[in-house]
């Protein structure tokens, strides 16, 4: 029997599906993540490059969005467990080039920048408040890594009761093997896995979709 | 070059570490996942059978111990998009056979019996406040599956900064390839890869363990 | 200058208003708070009784409808911080009569029932994810006690960025003096005060209250 | 009979005691609070100058030390509920005056600096994290206001089952009645009510103070 057999079998796979509120998750896609000589490589260009048409469209329809970069005090005093097992993620601070957001997708005025320490976008942040005043029910997942931070990130979303969508041609990995091991495992258990093409054209078709709670 | 090039190029895989106050988590290891017709499978049988040592070993040095089951209400109310993906996980309820912690772990008074409806063992739980009520430094992860609840129970563990160990052949996957790729995300990125054999060997050096500051 | 001049000239006391999906919140009115004799007395049984009109409106609207109930086990293994603070608290368990909640406020099946050790109903809970699946913008809150539960459930609710409404006739204290300090915080910095009365106007008014975003 | 009768005949208002591993946490103390034509005035100026003290000892013993500032972003997208009750709160931003921790106060490298855009110092960020990686016990608290951000963070320090203790005359309010009210409800429920000078005593005297579990 094979693994997707198994998965099938006991009841895993099954589609979330996409809600009437959809919001777009850009996950550390930063100039660290963007060069290969520090924590990219892989098919992550490919990934950004992806995410400019997806992005494009969000901000048409007026889908809130929010990105993430990891940020970590000049004076290491917020190190941790995180930066025992990697510490060269300590060079990502607030000014470093590193840490700034890659300039294909740079962040409009009222799109949420959230700093975080950890590889879930959700943890330690206000992430939830903000997808709450946003009155978001769907979480469009993009960024880097597959296997670390989207993962991680999609775990939280999906835990939130956010139905959740991972943009599969706009994530990436510094590694293909995890890469498609982390895709395998969202899709059984956390998220639905679509293309960018096959979300743009459902969010176009959804016309019904009400960004009129955000509350300012 | 490898992937396990790239990841150390990158810095990543180093060691966190033991702290002087662990204790153990076993995840998940109820009678429906131990039922290779139900969510078992694997190395799952395997991977309990491996934990009693173990869990003896923690229970001899008065270390704290903490179950996961999952249970959802009978009626549904708190059904959600994990439930979505995985229909199936319904069927675990309070009373439900299926999820009753296995007896051969059987836990015992005192021990801390966690109720979760989401892959990790921190979220929408109290694992962390009664962690730091043990003064908690460093949490050993036994249980199922690997590539699901132990890997979202791992990530939060470390991002809550407890030095964080997976008991290698104490985790089981109903598959064995998401099983091989989630133990090498882990190691690379959020916790040590220990057996259990050598988990019992640091905890006997480890002369100094305190478990004077619980608060009962 | 009074208090209320101070708060006003530095900028607090402005109303958040209601949004468009509401969910009625009834915090810990079980057997044990509505006796004298254990956690209640004051104005709580008046408050109980007040809420079931509230509560027959937000049924009728189809509201989503949670409940809190503080629930500790049976073997003491979650006391914690609290319970040195309050140790009676510790007689709350899933069986006891006093953890019940009272019989005039009797759950309906689909109604959410949060299980609780700490004051705030969202704390170690999945109660945040239980109103996102539910599409809740608005969080309607009764129950006891005005100055403990309720205030915390209150400042997390907000912080969460659901706005944040407390009908005033259906909270509830032992003793009075904390119960308007309590009512004169929350309305400047985190909640509105409304009398039930004035609720079930606005929720009648409301036409377009979507209750169409539950996932079930 | 009085309400503090009343309290102690249910069983509230008992000690928590202090641990062996206690941190600091100061909360709030930045210019806009210190500033009576802004969020300051009653009894803030003479919290502060007491603080001093108290943080001396501190960090003569090693102790961990956070403080938390108030920080929203420039462009107002991360702007909510809170606002809506208080829009004046808005002004402080990362590079305001407003925002800035007081002089006398000044964090030391290492020190933690938590930004927070909600009330309590552990809502949304990685203040609990933190505390974990030093090992912390206990968090004494200091700050502004007594009736709000103390009060908030008191609560959560409690819930995640840190021993917390306020200091008493290092925590102050724009207003003397939510000032006392606040002291009498954190005392009953939450948290130990201790003079600065008590707790210097306290600390000299527990000569196990372990401040070695801290990560670097």
């Amino acid at each position: 029997m094979s693994e997707l057999d198994i998965y099938q079998k006991q009841g895993f796979g099954n589609r979330s599906g996409m809600g009437q509120r959809p919001a777009l998750l850009i996950v550390d896609f930063v100039n660290g993540f963007a060069d290969p000589d520090q924590f990219g490589g892989g098919n992550i260009g490919e990934a950004i490059e992806n995410t400019r048409e997806l992005l494009a469209e969000a901000r048409a329809l007026g889908l809130p969005v929010a990105f993430t970069r990891v940020v970590y005090a000049e004076d290491g005093s917020d190190a941790g467990v995180f930066t025992l097992k990697a510490p060269t993620l300590k060079i990502l601070t607030e000014e470093s080039f590193s840490s700034q957001i890659v300039d294909q997708l740079k962040p409009w005025d009222g799109e949420y920048i959230v700093r975080k320490t950890q590889p879930s976008a959700f943890f330690g942040t206000n992430l939830t408040a903000w997808f709450v005043s946003k009155g978001v029910d769907t979480v469009i997942v993009t960024g880097c890594t597959t296997s670390g931070c989207v993962r991680a990130s999609v775990i939280d979303s999906m835990s939130y009761n956010f139905k959740t969508v991972v943009a599969t041609d706009c994530v990436g990995d510094r590694a293909l093997g995890p890469h498609e091991a982390n895709l395998f495992d969202m899709e059984q258990k956390y998220a639905d896995l679509m293309t960018s093409s096959e979300i743009i054209a459902v969010l176009h078709e959804t016309t019904s979709i009400d960004t009129s709670s955000s509350q300012r």
